[in-house]
């Protein structure tokens, strides 16, 4: 190990981000490097769903008139300084999935359905290539998938209405260059729906400076709002006019309550709600949005980029020896994660490391992924996870018959 | 009032099911008739969720191995026995508006969109046509309206290609003939998609028996599930290999882990999941089904419709006196509800029987809604609302300016 564990805790000890950590219920005697796939719970979060629990028991109905109807819209306020957008640009519903259906619904009907293609991307986490898919399949148009390590701008022409692309990508943790993309693809006649799943609570993200018009990302990663917390939604102010999203719900209605026979979208972002929303989901996430609005995002680069690089010196050598590949790219195309790829026995491996307490996650085909959380990771953790990983492939603890069976795993 | 209060005692004191309210967190000094809008709380949902925080905390990641990511399908089995369905033939997920949108889609795909029209219902709960008027609009399909009151058979024709309708009005608690109507459709070469929300945990409900092929629901209203808590969807067991729903997600894929490029539909029911769920929202529904197990269905019935019926015996020299309309349909047409029609006064009545602690709802126009559930309400609370009800209208309790004042009421 090239730093010695008295100079890692040196780098905690100066962490200016070091007192989040006390914040968090962690689970003892882990190490979690799996945030990306599902964050840990703030202490705040579980105190906000018991006290839901509460208010549903005591209100009942009246709780609909107590912040459980305009959650959306409130958590949606919350979430837009984390990514750089505006009050009354985002809300907070359903899932990614939805969310680029109601989007890209949403942006073929402003052009006027002139442009027939969805784009995608091959490689990218699947259920936005999904999606797209069914909308194409449903609404006639044609799918268009954007191979993993091809040119963008030879996919774009004048048919395309819209591609979808992540910030940063879900394998293997490359930051895109979103102005430079976005631009091209405006510049194309098109428009983009970006997924900030991988970036958003990972890194600083200023959506109004790279001239984004809508995107979508999810909580329950960097965000730690919960098991399956609902997804945000962006549209920048300027483009929330522009027809209807066909996910047309009555939450989503200019005048819910007013029982009209015809459909009427609301004014603003509000128009992107569908049907009746789970209160409770709510209010872990909000009470992690509010911690968040104390984050410093540049210290939070700092050290994400800092312990990501602390992981891959500690086995730099190691991998090198045992044939195992380090995909992570450079620290100005990076997310928060690092990507390893080996030939066989990754999924052995990461079961070998969480045997001894070390959570990452194995993804086929034979990539090995670790998140990196700066508010619930210390350099230690990253140092001690970095040394486990080292006695399980020295050692091959891999090949214990025990770690190779499969089981499915998200 | 017609019957003594000892006489209504002397009704509870051979209620088959007055054990049940021990088992529900209810608010002290309300009688809650709201039960049609948002359940009570069940003392095992409480524990349920707890339970889920420390589950979240604890196995964080692997969690979603451990009951939540086949919560869709454990829970659609069983809600299955309460609304006569087979098991694999219901998921729980989403809410009514989305899945309504799935089947839509489903539908018009598996007859090869050779039928251009879908039919809703006019005077429906709206969010049932709005989303009927955006898939038409989005797929370019013909959104034709049956209004209240009309002959369905007048508005089919080979045209149609499905119809929604509810099984129990939300305004009036008219019951439909469901195995009438569906048949009616079916010979017209049509599908009939139900709705519902109104009806299932209200009465027994018979999928199967009725020749039903697709339905959705609500689980927050007489089930208890929880504010927002998520919906079902039926697809009958012959059915279900018909082609793609349109949100076509990851968690509806045929192999969610492989992470495959292209969309594949798993087979069964699964096929109609969509995207991430929030894990937290099953746990309180599950506690709540798991309680609904034990309840014999043709008991809840006959308590239902004798509490409704005892309210309106209460009542009826009141209303006549006063120029009160009641909806109400005959006990064989009728769900779990009272509905009452003024036109004054409608809204300031309801906020005077909410001051004294008994929770009804008003809807535009000159609606007052009173739900019955048997599970956690006893006769005396029917009485004493009732009781509550005259007061509040022979001392015109109601004029007073704080209850005139109008707030937004889901």
């Amino acid at each position: 190990m090239p730093m010695t564990l008295e100079a890692v805790r040196e780098l905690d000890r100066w962490d200016p981000l070091a007192t989040f950590k006390a914040r968090f219920a962690l689970p003892d005697g882990e190490i979690y490097l799996d945030g990306n796939s599902l964050g840990a719970q703030p202490l705040a979060s579980r105190e906000a769903v018991v006290s839901t629990l509460d208010q549903w028991r005591d209100e009942l109905i009246k709780g609909w008139n107590q912040g459980w109807f305009d959650a959306p819209e409130r958590l949606g306020n919350l979430m837009a300084p984390l990514i750089g957008a505006g009050q009354g640009e985002v809300i907070v519903t359903d899932n990614i999935t939805l969310n680029l259906f109601k989007l890209l619904g949403y942006i073929t009907e402003s052009q006027g359905r002139q442009r027939p293609v969805i784009l995608s991307e091959g490689g990218n986490f699947p259920t936005d290539g999904y999606i797209a898919q069914g909308l194409c399949r449903f609404a006639g148009y044609e799918h268009r998938v954007l191979p993993e390590g091809a040119a963008l701008v030879d996919y774009l022409d004048d048919r395309v209405a819209a591609v979808v692309l992540s910030q940063v990508h879900y394998r293997t943790g490359r930051l895109r260059d979103m102005a430079a993309t976005t631009q091209l693809v405006h510049e194309h006649g098109a428009e983009i729906v970006w997924d900030l799943a991988h970036s958003a609570g990972a890194l600083p993200v200023d959506l109004h400076d790279c001239g984004v018009r809508y995107a979508v990302g999810c909580t329950y990663k960097y965000l730690n709002g919960g098991p399956g917390a609902p997804a945000f939604l962006y549209v920048h102010r300027d483009h929330q006019a522009g027809g209807w999203q066909p996910l047309s719900g009555w939450h989503g209605h200019a005048a819910p309550f007013a029982f009209d026979g015809d459909y009427a979208p609301a004014s603003g972002i509000t128009r992107f709600r569908s049907g009746t929303h789970s209160a409770l989901i709510y209010a872990p996430l909000e009470a992690s949005l509010r911690l968040w609005q104390e984050v410093d995002m540049a210290a939070l680069r700092e050290k994400s980029l800092k312990m990501t690089e602390l992981f891959r010196d500690c086995l730099a050598d190691l991998l090198e020896a045992h044939g195992i590949g380090d995909i992570t790219p450079p620290p100005a195309e990076r997310g928060s994660q690092v990507a390893l790829i080996v030939r066989e026995h990754g999924y052995a491996i990461v079961q070998a490391l969480i045997a001894r307490g070390v959570i990452g996650d194995y993804r086929e085909p034979g990539l090995m992924r670790f998140g990196f959380t700066p508010l619930y990771l210390s350099y230690e953790d990253v140092w001690q996870a970095a040394r486990h990983f080292r006695e399980v492939v020295e050692r091959r603890e891999y090949l214990a018959p025990r770690f190779q069976e499969r089981a499915e795993v998200t």
